[in-house]
């Protein structure tokens, strides 16, 4: 069977939602992890620079350092990214161009407007001759699958994960045409949500007992989020985004307020039983629970719950995931596994 | 100097709240601390069932369990009462007949309609013949003073302090003019805000790494938050207040997201520095600084920030406190001070 | 397969030792759950109770509350005791009887001596007749076996499996002949440790922030680790004993100091290393690496470091175990695989 | 009155201890802190750069760059160093020739040996000249007070005061007489203790939910802890310190395991008792209660357990104190208060 698995690769192994690809891609029943890329980790041992993955990995696999053109000539058939944006596009390019899968977790393919890029990331897109190849996914909301056959997929970002999960599915339903500015998204991020940056920001001493609101008002999430609402509103979305960071190691929680008068709870919660009927990573809770960070860490669910407010004319959607796995590695394993055929859930149960 | 010190009683002594009070008062330099009444811990040491405060209380200082009446007959002459609603009322009727002060931190007497507390807490109201007698003040909102002639003071709940500290200056500046529901708060806790209540929900293991809304759509601090906001707009404010717990000991960190279309961030610090001149407690933060439950911790201060987004006509108000001083004790003793003409925050500080 | 599956059972799964073991043997690839019990919330369903298993069991499947005969009865082949002590005996004895396999996580068959038991449990041993059928096990240090044949297991307490890994091979090789009292062993555990308790001590506000010794000098667990030194040393060993807890959810640090003069670290792991060859759940670190719970959180393996100090003639050993998992369910399931000849990481990997 | 303050300032400001320090001064009714040193933040505003400070300092002070010599020029009189080792020495020499108070909170003069100080810094020590002029002082341990006529006192580490308080009166009393290595300390740090260095290791992510001990088998505070131990035994003593840390912002818990047959708890109580009568900071608890680091955060005081072991014939001493107060800089304004003639806990209760 080992001869029938197929060969991956992962690039940017050495942060957070690498670790989560590594972790998932050794134990993976399908596939065998051949290569995995850092250059400030080149030569080192996975095992001794991610202790947490002693006894998961093979205490032979070591990272490399290869250039983008190496890895396109490589063996190796598929390539997740886990690059800063601006580096994914150079790791991208060769790796299309030869053939290989390309699973994206930068924010390189995320937007389809590389006017947009520019004004949200500072720079020209570094590839815009590639956007018309890249296709962005989040499973449970494309199941028709004609991205399967797309070279290049953009995995969706952990905040917009969470926020387009409850709803797009009301907005292709109809359930909300809100006003702009009137559909109020509030997430609160673990910390890893920030990288493993050496920064006194993230120190344990500083973020310990401390929530608090960042980056208002223009969070670089707010295009992707905005882009996928059009699509699924058949036209302009505009959201207020308010990210905070709460102490803890992982998970998001988001809780969304929408002017939607009528619409009650139980039409939420019936959209949403039809839009992921038999999708194993999403969950409408019972009316009166709420989805909570520790009860999806670890996991690659997303919890969901509605509430409307028939005083304000309000829904309040709620929703949590892990932001490392159903908000990034995780979910970029899932979407593996549905472009090869297999299981939606193989190595992620 | 001694015999110049006011005598001061705390009843209901024994949750977080009271052991702040407990904290502040013991070191006050102008009052006695003359009686610390708990049903639950009569008899006991202050010092052994409140190990945090050894070395701040006098060892021989012990818990009574004093009645209403023994409270309103001894010399104790202004009485804090951190007590469940519907008890309060009990203590504040013989306190408030014996001309005692009562401070009174419950939720007795922060509504003045009995009918809406009846909706809120599921009973009638137990003393609606003192709620005339009773105000309700955020003292740095209150710069008049009248209420000091009142005999019985209502302490503000924590959500409502964060709430309020940011908008209700903009409310009567006239700057904010919210359609019903489209003032939206979101608010994150920690975890003391529950209380000192041994229930699985709040152990440790249960709340570490965990966010989570709860409670939505209808907090009991939505009646609170509305009357105060009625108060200071001259007509009727329907908000949405979604309340969240996060993994931390104490803090309460804001956001609100309203409308206000061509307001700019600068108007609202305006707004806020000149109602707040010269208010030792409230701070108003340099335009992308945003307030950290962190930063203000074990103070009793409120941190403020604004941000106007010219995308979708909102203000964006954030602000932070920590929920058992500014949001309960602190902010009840500051209320002791400004009664008695001394300085805001003698104890405080 | 499913047919040939091995049924399961679990009595007293309320806790987080039973939300562990459903955790596992729900997806474990060759058992079969059939049976969750509690009394306490017999007729709930098991995600409904435990939300953090969503999507991991059978949202069917809920608590059941039968009496130690009916689960004899019953056709369930094998069970898991996660109940409190005097409790399981009760259990395990017509299930015993029944012929039925039992794996008893609780303390009742722990120790070989029903004096022991009287003196450190404070009642009689409830079961005194099966303690000759019962085993104490840690299966990498019983490599020969022979304990399958035993029809009642005792699975060892969580912090005398962080001590044991690092001393027994160590006493049985006879680098380790420590006098009375000088086997000097300091443990730090996680909040779960102390179980789904109630109790005020446990909440999130009196845990985060805290580390501190508890229960000094005799912890119970003071006489298995004893019994079971005394087996590996041919004599007895007294030992000094001082757990503490630390703010976190799981976990087990320990660290312990003994005089061994001359014996050096090399000797020490050349030691573990020939003990545990071929084991996949104990990890002998590299020199300087010291064993860190947060790296072994969430699975099953013990990490094991070793220093000689020729300053003060003492080894200085340290290991880290996930309190729960190595530390009671993950082992117990490890029993399992290895009764059954199954893949001794079966289910646990 | 403020003509008559003690003009005082810090040098190494940016850190947690320099931290503490300005918050501690700045409110402290004796002193007037008139200088901030730190070459990093030179320039910036206190409360800028420490935000849990605003509303403390005052918002004009800001950091400053002074070099040693211009800091001996100024007028202050008395000077804090928070400086790494090797550099506070450069700053001692001038203060020192120019009449001012040092209290130097680095490592540079707690050695009374500098073969010590090369063999645990690595570096020849930078100012042998000044180590005659140097006194070592916890305040309690020193009550005949001659060391108030030393030009410069070196403040204990953190680690050493939470070990010395308890030991120290026992070795001058006579009750312990351990052999060489049979005095084994664990110690239990919060991350605050690694200092604000922006490195992975005290990321959150990487501290949350992980205790281990580290730095074995010969940490630099065991030289501190020897000498001392070595004045109050009247011969050398060889320690065991095993330091660990765990996932909480401040705190050290101490657990010192050490034989004394025929010693009692009681013993060691009355011992202690008589040592730290009438001595405000320190606290003796009641049997069966031990010291708590979340029961001494925020505050200068250390709390102090003793249990004997008749099994054992152990003592085991527990003791927990706030690192960056009563190990750092709260027991520095404690010596000041006691150099100055003022109450020993002004500006620290």
């Amino acid at each position: 069977m080992a001869t029938q698995r197929l060969s991956i690769g992962i690039v940017g192994a050495s942060g957070y939602t690498g670790e989560e690809l590594v972790r998932i891609l050794a134990r993976h029943p399908r596939v065998s992890l051949d290569a995995v890329c850092s250059r400030s980790l080149a030569g080192k041992a996975v095992a001794d620079e991610m202790p947490r993955l002693r006894g998961v990995v093979d205490p032979a696999l070591a990272f490399s350092a290869s250039s983008p053109e190496a890895c396109a000539q490589s063996g190796v058939q598929a390539w997740f990214l886990a690059l800063p944006h601006g580096v994914a596009a150079e790791y991208a390019r060769p790796l299309v161009a030869a053939g290989r899968r390309v699973l994206d977790l930068s924010a390189d393919f995320r937007l389809s407007d590389p006017a947009l890029y520019r004004t949200y990331y500072g720079h020209e897109h570094p590839a815009p001759e590639l956007l018309g190849k890249a296709r962005y996914v989040i499973p449970e909301l494309e199941p028709a699958g004609d991205w399967k056959s797309a070279p290049l997929l953009a995995c969706p970002g952990c905040y917009p994960t969470s926020i387009q999960l409850p709803v797009v599915p009301l907005l292709r339903a109809g359930l909300l045409r809100p006003e702009p500015g009137r559909l109020v998204i509030n997430s609160l991020s673990g910390v890893s949500g920030a990288g493993k940056k050496a920064e006194a920001a993230y120190l344990f001493c500083e973020r310990d007992g401390s929530a608090k609101a960042y980056g208002l008002p223009n969070h670089r999430h707010v295009a992707e989020i905005e882009e996928q609402f059009a699509r699924a509103a058949g036209g302009p979305v505009v959201v207020q985004f308010n990210p905070h960071l709460a102490p803890m190691h992982r998970g998001i929680a988001t809780t969304i307020t929408v002017p939607a008068p009528g619409v009650t709870a139980a039409q939420v919660e019936a959209c949403w039983r039809e839009a992921y009927a038999g999708r194993p990573f999403v969950q409408v809770l019972r009316p009166g629970d709420f989805p909570d960070t520790g009860h999806v860490a670890g996991s690659n669910r997303a919890a969901l719950s509605a509430v409307a407010d028939p005083r304000t004319g309000n829904l309040v959607l709620t929703s949590a995931i892990d932001n490392l796995l159903k908000g990034a590695g995780g979910q970029a394993v899932q979407l593996l596994n549905l472009l090869q055929g297999w299981p939606e859930s193989e190595g992620l149960a």
